[in-house]
């Protein structure tokens, strides 16, 4: 597992390229805007510490995500001048793919359960390094950085809500609230349709789900499941798990919209919906804003 | 004229309740988003300053406004207890009258022209203090922590762009601004319809255009004109104005969600849009967010 130091390093590390993100009162509340980041997710975070950390990169790095991690790497990659080849799952959000490969990254489309061979077949073919959407020490440390932010902001903070779905960043973000707050509530949200880690916490053991069951949850971002990695984690420091609906998610969306004036993606409201039902003054965390134009076009006059 | 001291003691008393905004790399420059402060403005800054400094305040306050000052004043009266009565003309977006409603103010609506006469009046009835939308020191003060913080996070900008209407907020950034680092490049930014400033700047006096006329562009709350206070500091203390087309306003609106995952109002992007026209590494302050849905909603399926 890792520790607060790995956070507190990461934190220097990537504090050059990252937004220092504000706290935003928010109802009883507040929101943590990570759409606000350069790609628009809070990944860059992971990302950079990770391809910081890397001893060989000059054959450049490889990735798989289902979008913000993949635009994360390429950016990442951008800033150090390494080459990046990222595998995406063809029902990826047209705009994610786009932002992508306007990073310079070179994109390759597959099936969703295709990708991570894809992605070692290409690390074996060039020599490359794999950077893995969660499923990495660096990766998670990186993410936590995020939970030392909020404590500096807000050292009496009742709950931190984190959206969860491969769980690297309420891994990361747990790490450091429990080891410097361990009052402080960490609470899970996931889409009713992908909980599988709700399932898994309430069960004492890790519970896979159909990826084509998860990948119903209009939530893109969030069709993933832990690993070992991030279970250990997450079994291990997360209080509590609030569940929501595609209706609730939607909501939420329009709602940072008109309240917050922010623009949120499904997955990235995940944890404002998670919010609104537990009620007290926590921070949610808003993940992502990568969304569809017309969906939010959509939602704006609904 | 008002003075660094003056935005520093400001800084000093609305730091508790204002938000700390970053700024956020955009294109070659980067943004200072005020349109994240609780009331989606940030005439709260001002607001909160002169409030906090009234001697008398028990009969409450009035103000006249297009709207963010109004929900601004409603914001930090409810915040000190003290009632509100707010003035607003007739073409107030619905969205404004309501958050301002909300805040538990008390709202009159009136032609565009009686809105000082109508505050006046209120002020001699109640025994009211009036908080003038810019006209004021205190005010002036309040906005010009703005330039403080952009200073504070890059010493080294070339630019701050900043939109003017009533000339309050750029008066109070360029005074901090000015004071700190005189090299740095001070501009104003004016929708093309109602570019009174840059026209009174090319003439060397103040030059009053038609409120009707001024009252055409869509960024509602630039429709004000400059007072001998606030023109006293824009003519001596800003280098440069860049006006901008109605359209390129409307794009950069679009562009703001696109890409920075932020919502702007109309009034809120024109900084933007000049900053676009600047094409250098300036800051833009994106001043307002309260925007109707259904217009932003038009913007993105555009």
């Amino acid at each position: 597992m890792i520790t607060l130091d790995d956070v507190r390093s990461a934190a220097a590390v990537i504090a050059p390229h990252v937004v220092r993100t504000p706290l935003l009162p928010f109802g009883p509340g507040w929101l943590k805007p990570e759409n606000l980041q350069p790609i628009g997710a809070f990944k860059l975070r992971g990302a950079l510490n990770a391809l910081a950390r890397l001893e060989n990169r000059s054959n450049g790095v490889v990735a798989y995500s289902s979008g913000n991690h993949a635009q994360a790497v390429a950016f990442a990659a951008h800033l150090h001048g390494v080459p990046a080849a990222i595998v995406m799952p063809d029902n990826t959000p047209t705009v994610k793919i786009e932002a992508t490969k306007a990073l310079g990254a070179e994109v390759f489309i597959v099936g969703i359960t295709e990708r991570v061979e894809r992605a070692e077949a290409l690390v074996a073919e060039r020599g490359a390094a794999l950077i893995p959407p969660f499923d990495h020490p660096d990766v998670i440390a990186g993410q936590g950085t995020i939970g030392l932010e909020i404590l500096e902001d807000l050292p009496d903070v009742e709950a931190v809500i984190v959206p969860m779905s491969g769980g690297g960043l309420i891994s990361g973000v747990a790490t450091a609230v429990k080891a410097l707050r361990p009052d402080v509530r960490v609470i899970g949200a996931e889409p009713a349709l992908a909980a599988d880690i709700a399932a898994s916490l309430k069960a004492g053991s890790l519970i896979r789900w159909d990826p084509v069951e998860r990948a119903q949850t209009v939530a893109d971002a969030l069709r993933d499941e832990p690993s070992a990695l991030t279970w250990s984690h997450i079994s291990k420091l997360v209080d509590d798990v609030i569940t929501v609906t595609e209706d609730e998610i939607l909501a939420a969306v329009a709602h940072l919209a008109r309240r917050a004036r922010l623009i949120a993606e499904p997955s990235g409201a995940v944890a404002v919906a998670a919010q609104a039902k537990f009620g007290g003054a926590g921070v949610g965390v808003v993940s992502g804003g990568n969304v569809d134009p017309a969906l939010l076009a959509r939602l704006l006059v609904a």
